[in-house]
């Protein structure tokens, strides 16, 4: 299947932003980046990914400016550049529309303006301050029981964290 | 590659929606129908996507609640349905990114309230009206020199369209 080539002719950013996030897992590495997970064993454990497809999602977002590497072999770091972040309304956005529309078992997990406690809405603006804040000034927290997964990622996030903070 | 069986174990509703949403060509395909575009050989010629993708992905789509058809065989259309509307926020926000951080040669398109005819802002927000239309009331419009691309939908986006309204 030729899927690659009427991509490059599709004259549409929305195009172009898919081929940096449009393969699956992709936008889930960029959500556990928000929630500060920074090492390849706490992702692969987290998201149940083998170890090529992991490496491989990696390399294409460093590539493309989403994620910068730090450190070298077992002790890298990857952390959401500046272009990363910036995918904070989307990613936020995309959990929403889920939550609405592919329904789970599972409560939703909640994302609280810190300086206020206020959930945000579906935009990501906070509407008890009337601001929108960056994602490095919002706290998640579960919206229920924790799961009963045990990675080390999981069981971090069953308390409070605010994004973007080392979570391990 | 498993890459199926621990998307099942992420207990998030970004996971869920990408279930949806994650392979590729899908959010184009949800693109194309807030364009107006309803008819199959009409997406696959915009999308030059080959017709054996498309009829999984729009199967996909219709059994997830995000499109509707309606009539028969060569005369069938597929419109997005409420919950395929409230994608509009998620595909604004990737298209501005992909602009900003995924540059390609041509200008961007652009998304103005049809009320006033301001340009919306990343999060689809009319500042002049300080308010956020629905898609039916957004015009979308090249933002240059129109592409040379002379499939039927590409030639019909030369002109100012009303998303949502059918384009052919």
């Amino acid at each position: 299947m030729a899927l690659g080539t009427g991509y490059d002719q599709q004259a549409c950013y929305l195009a172009r932003a898919m081929e940096v996030l449009g393969e699956r897992w992709t936008l889930l590495i960029v959500r556990d980046c928000f929630f500060g997970v920074r090492r390849f064993t706490d992702l692969r454990e987290h998201l149940d990914i083998s170890r090529a497809v992991l490496s491989q999602r990696l390399q294409q977002l460093t590539d493309a400016g989403v994620l910068e590497r730090t450190g070298e072999g077992g002790h890298a770091e990857y952390v959401l550049t500046d272009a990363g972040r910036e995918l904070w309304p989307v990613v936020l956005g995309l959990a929403r529309w889920g939550q609405r529309h592919a329904p789970a078992a599972h409560p939703a997990r909640r994302f609280q303006h810190e300086a206020c406690g206020t959930d945000l809405d579906d935009a990501g603006h906070c509407p008890a301050c009337d601001l929108t804040p960056e994602p490095g000034a919002v706290v998640t927290r579960p919206g229920g029981p924790p799961s009963d997964r045990a990675d080390r990622v999981a069981v971090a996030l069953r308390e409070p964290h605010r994004l973007l903070t080392p979570l391990l």
